[in-house]
């Protein structure tokens, strides 16, 4: 097996690129940076960009991953097996992230921030630094995690969203909050204090609207459609499901 | 007439490029397009990107185009003439336009979409897998079109916008609504029931506010903003407005 | 000294590159295009796009600017020394900006718009055409300001955002409205009246909650957060610090 690498393509020599890696036209790999085995690289990306703000560690791409075109990657992140993300990425220095992420089109995830297995970052999503995501989460478009109580001021704190819990799209969760796990922030709400494991919370300051399990699926009125695992299961591996069956079925 | 195709331009032999077009630097036009006559592709876009979701029909750019830098489209989806774009548009698979569409920068078209002729997206439109777009149809910046009641699933339910309907800045229509012909969905509005014919709609969650001819225009208050066809015109051709004129004057 | 530009980016002859000028590979520079001393221009942008809507003035970049990869501005703009952006920001003809003017990462700056000195603009703003930011102001992610009372029209109002104040995350800022000096608009805020100087508007429409005073620093609770200068000068040089030690402490 060998590498594909466009005639186009600016890579540096120091970079390493494993075996079966692709890269596309017009992109620019920097010196600082790791391409896992079978990883593929679309056009116009830039990854690996040099930072004061990093730590000298390189941009770490798993193997198998397909990073869309246009993207954006600085060095000082480590990204596990199977990373995918759509069109023009952003993804700063100091980033870490378990197997298997995907980041949507035009997302921006500013650094300092870290990541289970399987999270799921539709289009357009802005992590703010120190955000925290636990495995399985959903994130859907537009949504704003945000750090700073007191902007422009130093004192940031972070947004945990713990394990299979669900952001709708439009929502901003101010600085420092947590969403439980399995909870589910509705869309366009703004979300200002904690919420509780398996609850939803809505609007404009978000208020607590009861459990999860009050919201029917679609076409199946007796069902309910969280915790969501028990459901839906598109994109995940069967090692993965397997477990969820004795937690939810 | 002849094309003008920089010199850097990545174009594949196959793709159907007729007479007078334009291919800026650094841009990437695979095989399985069809560029119509006269139509301007700036710098840094790709056109045509290969998809498994798509039903390996082309994509189809109607004549007297223009697509600006850094925009992306998949094939299998067909615009009639006079797609305008801004620049870095996303758009991807099984898209249908009549003519005249115009989508402004950083909007983001994610599939299985429908649009009817002279509809106008500005800037940073989240448009939705299955949504529908009537001809005449306004949408302002930061909008999303949703379609998942209970994400994540499968149950997907395409919003609805009829003819000359308006959402405006920073407005999310929930899944499966349908905003009624000359309506008017208002800025940081939160949609999740049908807004009938020539209604408002505001807040989070929205409300029915009155009819769309209390709003009167700036400088004139006794004539009333809505149906915004009687008075506002640029950039429609004359064989449309003079349709107008019987209709609405 | 002398310049750094890239073997792949395209430099029309009639630009004016000033000394110790850096541009990136797969870049464009128009013809109608300056460029300060010292400037470094990212890879994949494309600086000076001639339109028939500006002025036919050059796009002219201060000395000691950044312009972050796959950035576009159209030419008919000015912008003072030390400017810098993050990635994919666009910006139309006919703005003005003082000096050190920070734009982030894919924000869109529409046009006729007017910045002060020290503006920082953070990641994915939409300034609309009219806009106007004094010395000082900080607009946080997501935020838009319209200028269409009653869209689609031609009659725009443009926004006015005043010294020093803060508009949060999301938060719309409807035509015309005019947001006081030290003013705070909150999270997600929809705000369609004008906010007096050193108030709070939060809420969708916005209320005036009370003054910025009542809000205390993280940490440290006998102290207001507000006025920020007092205590966030993360940024600034001394010689703008030390006339807020006049004003503030």
């Amino acid at each position: 097996m060998s590498n594909k690498i466009h005639h186009t393509a600016v890579v540096h020599s120091s970079a390493k690129i494993h075996e079966g890696v692709e890269i596309g036209a017009f992109s620019i790999i920097h010196s600082n940076v790791i391409l896992g085995e079978n990883t593929y690289v679309g056009s116009h990306c830039e990854l690996g960009i040099p930072t004061k703000l990093g730590d000298q560690s390189a941009l770490i791409i798993g193997s198998n991953s397909t990073i869309r075109s246009h993207s954006i990657f600085y060095e000082s992140s480590t990204f596990g097996e199977g990373l995918m993300t759509g069109h023009r990425v952003t993804v700063r220095e100091k980033t870490t992230a378990g197997k298997n992420l995907q980041i949507g089109t035009l997302s921006d995830i500013q650094g300092d921030c870290s990541f289970g297995d399987y999270v799921r970052l539709h289009s357009n999503v802005h992590i703010g630094k120190m955000s925290r995501l636990e495995d399985f989460v959903w994130i859907f478009p537009f949504v704003v995690l945000t750090n700073d109580p007191t902007p422009p001021s130093d004192n940031l704190l972070g947004v945990t969203i713990e394990k299979f819990a669900i952001v709708a799209t439009m929502a901003v969760i101010l600085p420092g909050v947590k969403v439980g796990r399995h909870a589910l922030v509705a869309a366009h709400a703004c979300v200002g204090k904690d919420v509780p494991p398996q609850m939803i919370a809505a609007g404009v300051p978000s208020k607590i609207l009861g459990p999860t399990s009050n919201i029917k699926q679609i076409g199946n009125s007796n069902e309910s459609a969280y915790p969501w695992p028990k459901h839906f299961r598109r994109g995940y591996p069967d090692e993965i499901t397997n477990c969820w069956d004795e937690e939810f079925q």
